[in-house]
């Protein structure tokens, strides 16, 4: 029987604003990202998000991003690998701190939005980003865009590594994702994600704007929590699959 | 033989901005306090002051303060105390791994500026974060300001703790600090500021602006590292103590 | 014919966060308060929402606050008058600008959550406040809390001022507002506060919760735009003081 | 009789946190460029510098810049050019707010860091964010990098413009500054700055580390303020012009 991990980032929220649903969507995924106060989040907003994460026994992540609340860590900096690795791993020891305060424990560790996109883009920032990761907790299960230089730098550190799929975004051919910016970046309509996923997951593969299938290893499908289908989309892949045998459960460690 | 530790906070620079001459300051004190991105420092200037500090063997603190750059963390902050709890256990948090990251492990935590104010101001402030701190690891040591309910609080929640008197700082009749708007609130003659302190240090109490004097437990003397005048004070305590036959090390647990 | 302004509190969004629905509120309301990017708000935010505005022909006013985005601008921060004027300065020359870029011109200022209770309180730090709009531009409204030391500082500095009152919110003796924190401190019933209005405008006093009543002057009344019950409230108090035949219209000069 | 400006960036300190020495400095150009708090600066930082520089003729100038204090402005942020323009007519709004609080204008902008590298590459955010200061006040003068791109950006909207070349710093073939990360970007030998600039000044032209020669319309001079050099640079610059007869004023309307 195949199993697979759906994780969603959380705990967006920051001060008075909130965003997203976290508590209908904790109902869906089996692991959460946990945004950690650079891009979003707050002190307060990551405790009562873990808090209802470890009720649900999600697998609880670190989120870590770019330090830009106002572009929400999306806007790419050209900030040095050193000191991009130093905000990972201060984000990451507060995450840890906020998750043993609610009784929970981090597991794994997913860069966010820019800082995502500028690790899978330039392998000395993902190794430096993931490096710190490591130094800091060896057990720690990195969460990577499959089929990217982040996953060849997970593996050249010989870490634990999950591979993951977007549910709502579309692929360029060399599996990275295609730019927000685009039109079609988006896919927006509940049962073609969930019919992608249920081919995706199926095969095995990536598949890509041109047709194109990309062979990848991923133990999880993100879903986003900050868009109005955000919940939908979410519940109709996690449907599709169930229907399809697959069963939804945290990942563990690589392979599992 | 009489001990004592000489504490300072550092780690006080931000982005391109120097503060304090960190360096010089670590060959005279026993004991850092490092700044933790709230109110100064950053992930980077963490790092690499706890690594100097590692190097020469110095006793590691987190200083979480409240969220106000701008107002270098002094400006009272109407915040509710189990928002400032989840503030001082996120910046501790983030602290831990910095250390870790430089071979370094934090050993003490002290509150900063204002909210080290507030939380000698208000029992119930003070007792939520120094919660937070044992919550997370209850070896760590709390540096309060002696004879204030900062202590009570250290002492009610059955946690380590070392209390400290300032070099540079009046003292009020309640065994507050003299507000920093007031003119004689800081000490700038170093030759007054060790004779203070050597007083203090061989009578065991504290010695107010009236001339009265509060009976106090202390194992710690701050020393300031933001004053143009902080350094000589530094140097002149540690003489000063040092001819008094006072052996300067860092503190251990409570009672020594 | 008497006749009386609606003013709200809008541009609170910030970055991808979005609050309020300024939209719907600006078909009730007839004056705007812009948040200025201290508290919320930011440059795109503040266009965009001046933009609503001048299409709807509806006041536009600055509304500065404290510097804290995630307190909202409503924790209390011990800043010095100087400092709080220059602040108020600052927002009040950004929003000059940004609603020139719309074809809009900022007609008054409306000091903001904490920043606006401490003015209350301080007689100081209104007038200094005041004092940096009106040294910016004298032809500037000030929106005050009507039957407080904010309207008497205004009064003391010469300044046009406009008085008002809050729809949603409950009054002590002193004519200032209940706190927040108190249970009672919001009106949340849209019946409630229109009649409470209706009587107000009326009888020309403000009814505190004891049942007294303080003489006002004021050409104003404030709806929020961020609870849950905000626009239905400002729907009921306007439609309630239409039907006693009183005009709704942009506040002029005082007196009006 | 040749004139020519001396600029450079002030008001750079933040909070408690000084950076430069703006009164020295202040002796030694004719114009400068005031942070706007987004890179650096704060209200109270800028009003005091103002004041300084219009206590002694100082031609003042809003200095816009990046939202990213920790980078000061210097790491290149992917912002769409309509919200840069936005965060540039913000900065400039409360830079002229500030300037007439001491009696002072805004008479020129200049674009900060990488915010200005962003416009020298990059038509399209040169020419928005110009727009947007002529569009709030079309008397100002736009201080470009000669011979790039922003130049002509200025040139195509018919605003004020004069162009500068820098004292310190090395200059690629395409007239672009050699990127800071590179060992021979900056020039610390006062001396040799000093030539150059009067070999550029006689000349008319940019010299570039090939030796190029690049035709430029330069009314202007930049030193900086935030290397330990900077002030003795900017002397001897002052002093070989004046040796050459030139005459140091600050700019006019181009042509001068």
């Amino acid at each position: 029987m195949q199993q697979i991990d759906l994780n969603a980032d959380m705990g967006e929220s920051y001060g008075d604003w909130s965003m997203g649903d976290d508590a209908a969507m904790l109902d869906v995924v089996t692991s959460a990202n946990i945004a950690c106060g650079f891009h979003a989040g707050d002190a307060d907003v990551m405790a009562a998000t873990m808090r209802m994460a470890v009720a649900r026994g999600i697998g609880l992540g670190a989120h870590p991003g770019l330090p830009d609340l106002q572009g929400f860590g999306r806007r790419t900096m050209a900030i040095p690998a050193a000191t991009l690795a130093n905000m990972v791993r201060y984000q990451l020891g507060a995450a840890i701190a906020m998750a043993q305060s609610v009784g929970g424990t981090i597991r794994h560790v997913k860069l966010h939005g820019a800082l995502a996109h500028m690790a899978a883009a330039d392998p000395d920032i993902a190794e430096r980003c993931f490096a710190a990761v490591l130094d800091l907790d060896p057990t720690l299960v990195l969460l990577v865009m499959a089929a990217t230089p982040m996953q060849a730098a997970a593996e050249r550190l010989g870490g634990n590594w999950v591979g993951e799929v977007f549910a709502d975004r579309a692929y360029n051919d060399d599996g990275t994702l295609v730019n927000r910016a685009h039109p079609h970046a988006m896919i927006h309509d509940p049962a073609l994600a969930a019919k992608r996923m249920r081919d995706m997951v199926r095969d095995g593969d990536i598949l890509t704007t041109s047709g194109r299938h990309i062979p990848a290893k991923f133990g999880s499908i993100c879903v986003h929590g900050d868009t109005p289908q955000a919940l939908s989309i979410a519940r109709s892949v996690r449907a599709a699959l169930q229907a399809d045998g697959v069963h939804l459960a945290p990942f563990g460690t690589h392979p599992a």
